[in-house]
């Protein structure tokens, strides 16, 4: 048996076959192009799943399931996608969709999710019973591994780690409530930082590495200034792990898994992300004379999305 | 088959035996007297249990298991009570020194998460799959059940909800952070606006209410008064329920239970903040247009000690 794994992002469909191991077996991909609407791009899907499994030397026949990752939440209950922002979806019925063109089992679910299950099965936390995934971009996003299962709570929303109120009454966040752990602790609050220091000190280094121009700022440019040593870089980042390391410790006081594994597009920071936040995360940390989850960067990069999406209907 | 169930609590020891149902057979008592060493404690606690068993009708032969309820973090892998402050515990090994007295599995958890599994199995949370009951007191202590079964994590360290970074910065912990949730949740948060008010404010009705002895201030205080309409303490009570509730969001982002129960001193309060949270909490909820959990009171009472920890060792 194979599994076909889907992953839909907000430019491009990768889909792909794996085995019972998260092996890879082939992989194909398309342009996701949400203005044809839904039902054009679910069709799609379907004729990529067989193509994938073609590719893999398989037919559907011997597709266990396939598995769908999306930038959305899943409403199992109603068996409908209630909300997908970048695809513009509002209760879309993707297993039903499917089902007109494959007769397999069909899994949804959010793509930080999927990138979690993924990193337990074949990345960095495998071997792990508890597990979270954290993805740190334009928001944060959530995958929450518990006794080797996604968890996804009893509506679906289990994993909305970014919205965990984190400095009551602070930056106001997209979802409406002020001072969400993803104003601080995503790829944006960096860029945030950085344009408000630059704005306040036009002639800091910050504002020189884009010319000025402060609207250039990203959050790569405050990472590479701080890992070249520029003391507002620094101070910024710093002030920024802080922030999520904080963060971390209450994702232990509530889930207290093995290990939390960090990916999305800070991540790529790497060992200068990593040293900093592990030795902040220790000055945080609630239970110290008690053991407690390490902290890992995730290592499946692009095809987590993929693995964790097929992974979805693996059984025990 | 009976289940016996241990409250251990600062003063006052409870011990009583249980049906699967969860139905209290029997109930007798002792004093905690920490001063006496955890071994002449866990002597009497063993005595207690096997009275229990006798007064139910019943001998040890019929006790399928002893739960035990306590203030502190049980450590299963090391099978050690690492701290538990009221008792003045550390390290100590209660399933072995039970173990001299009575033959029966022993299980040990937290007090707050023996309340929420009592409430899940006989109280108002019954029937349910996901719950969280949150306790409010000196405190914010926490008993988290998913999938009917109490959660604790990797390390036995899961529920310290009190200790979510709620307002990063903010009020200084006994923890050592600045601006956990329990700061602001908790009576003693009542108690700190109540005295801080009426410091700033020496002619108010809080601080007549004390006979103007602002140390006398506790959080009964300024409920009573908010109760009677005092427009001060409406507004220190109103904006306790605001943190409270965005704290509950919190724990619906991540757990995404069915119902939270909400128990301890200040839920004493009754409909008076029930009905004020379930308002507040629905400003702050993520998922505005997805099902999310409801609110409700706990409803054991005393009791929710000795019936949840008599249930840790029931089976499916």
């Amino acid at each position: 048996m194979i599994y076909i794994g889907v992953d839909v992002g907000g430019t491009g469909i990768k889909v792909g076959a794996v085995d019972e191991q998260g092996n890879i077996l082939s992989k194909v991909k398309g342009p996701t192009l949400p203005e044809r609407g839904y039902e054009a791009m679910l069709h799609n899907i379907a004729d990529l799943c067989i193509l994938a499994a073609t590719e893999s030397g398989h037919t559907m026949a011997d597709v266990h399931s396939v598995g769908i990752g999306l930038p959305g939440i899943y409403d199992p209950a109603r068996k409908l996608v209630p909300i997908c922002t970048n695809l513009n979806w509002h209760d879309v019925p993707v297993e039903q969709e499917l089902h007109k063109y494959i007769d397999c089992p069909v899994f949804i679910d959010n793509d930080a999710t999927v990138a979690g299950l993924a990193e337990s099965v074949a990345g960095v936390s495998k071997g792990t019973k508890n597990s979270v995934f954290i993805t740190l971009g334009t928001g944060v996003g959530g995958g929450i591994i518990l006794n080797g299962k996604v968890f996804a709570g009893s509506h679906g929303v289990a994993s909305e780690i970014g919205h965990i109120m984190f400095r009551a009454g602070g930056e106001p966040c997209t979802c409406g409530n002020r001072g969400c752990w993803e104003r601080y602790a995503s790829a944006t609050a960096i860029i945030r930082e950085g344009r408000k220091f630059a704005e306040q000190h036009p002639n800091c280094g910050i504002a020189k590495a884009v010319g000025f121009e402060l609207n250039k700022i990203e959050a790569r440019t405050v990472i590479d200034l701080a890992k070249a040593g520029d003391p507002d870089a620094v101070k910024i980042f710093d002030n920024y792990v802080d922030d999520l390391a904080m963060g971390l410790t209450t994702l232990i006081n509530v889930y207290d898994p093995e290990v939390i594994v960090i990916g999305g597009g800070v991540s790529n920071t790497g060992d200068f992300l990593l040293n900093k936040l592990r030795a902040a995360y220790k000055k945080f940390v609630f239970c110290k004379n008690m053991p407690y989850a390490t902290i890992e960067l995730a290592t499946l990069g692009n095809d987590a999305g993929i693995i964790g999406a097929a992974m979805l209907g693996k059984e025990d």
